[in-house]
């Protein structure tokens, strides 16, 4: 196809749009928060409004592309449900083809980033997993070239294996998911427990002077920062990461396990542990290649450059 | 494929051969027993006296097809290496063609069995995971209809995900994947702890009478029996088994979940702590409906059959 694409990726504080050209250059971009009451009625009226907005900008677009947090129904494009959004039963494909007189595509915000980093990423990847680690814990799968949905896309959420069946509530309302032990979501109940049993530490005060209660960002600024307190609370997230890397890479045969989301953005903090933990549990190394465990080349921009880049494939 | 294809499937206790028709039908069987030694020699010395004794019988065989416990390369047919055989880097496929002069497939025989219960079970399914409950945990993944293994055959290893970090050694050097939970093998560990702590028990005494160790197979009977602390131990591993099952439907989505290998003998002993489980683990059932948790249609034989299955399309 020859025309641009417009990638918006719908997430928990922002919806991120861009303008996208077929060779994944970000030719435009606009961003707007999420707002307070994220039901799809005030959903739909935003993203109709990135979108005349952008299409004024850059009128050679031809195809609209949607990732969002949750379970979308592929190929329909109805956003089911998500364990941190109030969208329900949300059926923003028809919505957006309606309004637009474009072709759109809906699927799952780290499948589209997954197919970003694998088919445009520096390195290009046929078998592949990017676990994106922000508010929640995301995953998009791609094998032979293909992000892997199951049949009505209703599968590939590696947030949600039991890593610990014993383990801390998640969203979704299970015990123990990889989420729930290494998201910031996780971040944040480890961090409030630390602050807590240690009102003087470090954790404590920095959310103190900036008048905030403590969350996951409390932390890793004060783990950034170099507390101990902080940066061990840091590393057994990241373990826990390594945990369910391992069992991901025992599951598929991959040439690398790629993290994305916003706090990969602290480097060796998360990475370190991270891989040392998959490779710890990673199986029959004797005969398997430890695979690599690599931050994303497109940073938080992967939803909408692999939005845009599925609008342009399928829509 | 007109003619009809020999399956071997290679067990840690024997080897069972089979001389199956096109559409499943074993027409002849024959079983040895897996030498104490299981290196690479002994066993292809056993597997073509197995192939000669077999087209001796039904000369009408045009493909040899193997499926054996461990990990094995495909295309190529070498196993590499398995927890709890002592084959390392057998070229089987190689060997079997040179000798018979026939096409030869060789797989691993949780994949093959996998394909056996989708393609020609009671029930016909184009998403489908097998689980084998024997020795170890075995695990055939079938995607639209086909084996899913990677590109080089070393995906799809299930028994070795992590389901608790802090678990017991499993075979395979790691520490808490669900074979080391949910296997024969965990049986036998959990039934000797059983019987050491209470000598007069019904899983001790068992093993006495018949002056033997206690394995899983006595606890096994014990349960069976309807000894309670046997019961107990028995419902603990199909919990386990049943985490592992909510995670692998969290991951794919299935048409149901195939429950094979020798200790799914015992039916609702092992099935229903199991089910149980894993509609507790299971993500988003608001949305994504409960996969059924189902016993196989072939018990055993599902791994001769699977790899003649294979052998026939493949070979």
């Amino acid at each position: 196809m020859a025309g641009h694409a417009i990638g918006l990726d719908i997430g928990g504080t922002k919806v991120a749009g861009a303008v996208v050209a077929p060779d994944g250059t970000v030719v435009d971009e606009l961003t707007e928060p999420t707002p307070e009451t994220s039901d799809a009625d005030t959903m739909t009226r935003l993203l109709l409004g990135m979108v005349d907005t952008l299409r004024d900008r850059q009128p050679d677009v031809v195809a609209v592309g949607v990732g969002a947090a949750g379970t979308v129904e592929w190929p329909s494009g109805r956003i089911l449900w998500a364990p941190n959004n109030e969208y329900r039963d949300w059926a923003i494909r028809d919505e957006l083809e309606k309004a637009t007189g474009l072709p759109a595509v809906v699927d799952n915000d780290a499948n589209v980033a997954g197919l970003a980093e694998a088919r445009l990423g520096e390195v290009l990847y046929k078998e592949m997993v990017l676990i994106t680690v922000g508010t929640g814990v995301g995953s998009g799968i791609v094998l032979d070239g293909q992000i892997y949905r199951g049949p009505r896309g209703l599968g590939a959420e590696l947030g949600h294996i039991i890593v610990d069946p014993n383990g801390p509530l998640c969203g979704c309302g299970n015990h123990g998911c990889l989420e729930s032990l290494a998201s910031g979501t996780a971040l944040t109940r480890t961090g409030r427990e630390a602050a807590a049993a240690d009102p003087d530490g470090a954790i404590a005060r920095l959310a103190r002077d900036k008048g905030v209660e403590v969350t996951g960002q409390t932390v890793t600024e004060a783990a950034v920062a170099g507390d101990p307190t902080a940066r061990a609370l840091f590393a057994d997230l990241a373990r826990w990461l390594g945990v369910g890397i391992a069992s991901v890479t025992t599951i598929f045969e991959l040439d690398a396990v790629v993290i994305g989301g916003g706090l990969v953005d602290t480097g060796e903090l998360l990475l370190g542990p991270a891989r040392e933990a998959a490779a710890e549990f990673a199986y029959a190394t004797q005969v398997r290649p430890l695979v690599p465990v690599l931050p994303g080349t497109f940073g938080s921009a992967a939803g909408k450059i692999g939005a845009a880049l599925l609008a342009m494939e399928c829509a």
